[in-house]
């Protein structure tokens, strides 16, 4: 099962690095949901999704370096870069697999912060990530 | 090893939100690293990490709900809900352990952030997420 949903989440990222909307659409179930707690906005179904990345502004065509993937079962989650050549973005993302299709999504875009003064004494700066 | 890494995760957690910043401080490894990619802040070392957790300004005690877990050999993934009785933010961290301790750390504290209007035609508002 872990290896099932692996395989699935690769998939994805392989079809999104391609800026294969539509092959990364067949990955998702028919009622696929997806979460954006940030906003609360909840998006459903495979069109919608589909349309949402076709529409979307982009500099270039868009690139997906995943940096970190974790599945459990069914479960999984990954660490990615998102860059469309001008901008570069972080992105968690949350994957819930059902019969061999991603059933569900819960994304977070964190945004860049400057860093706390009130904590400047105890970390390095910057400190190397990747 | 998932079992074991599991473990120290969510006791890691049960600690937190004891405000039992010396006990979780006692899961993490000597050589202990946690970055924040938004910030590209690094911090180092147990004690740091119990500094920052005890110098942080807080409105009440803080508490912390844990949504989901994923758990693969050594490494896991929390998204955690936290709240100091005034506000409340959202935690994405990963985890990497080794012997028994937590040895690395990476937190996103993704910000709530308008829905975009260009997808305003796409999504429900507001999803309910959890």
């Amino acid at each position: 099962v872990d290896d099932e949903c692996r395989h699935i989440v690769e998939s994805f990222w392989r079809a999104m690095n391609d800026n294969d909307f539509q092959g990364a659409g067949g990955l998702l179930a028919d009622d696929f949901v997806l979460d954006y707690p940030q906003s609360r906005e909840r998006l459903r179904g495979r069109e919608n999704w589909v349309a949402l990345n076709q529409e979307y502004p982009a500099a270039g065509r868009w690139s997906f370096q995943v940096h970190r993937l974790i599945v459990e079962n069914q479960q999984a989650v990954t660490e990615v870069t998102v860059s469309d050549t001008l901008n570069q973005f972080m992105l968690v993302s949350f994957f819930q697999a059902r019969d061999g299709r991603i059933q569900r999504m819960i994304e977070y875009w964190p945004d860049p912060f400057d860093p706390p003064g009130m904590r400047a004494h105890l970390v390095e700066m910057p400190g190397g990530v990747k």
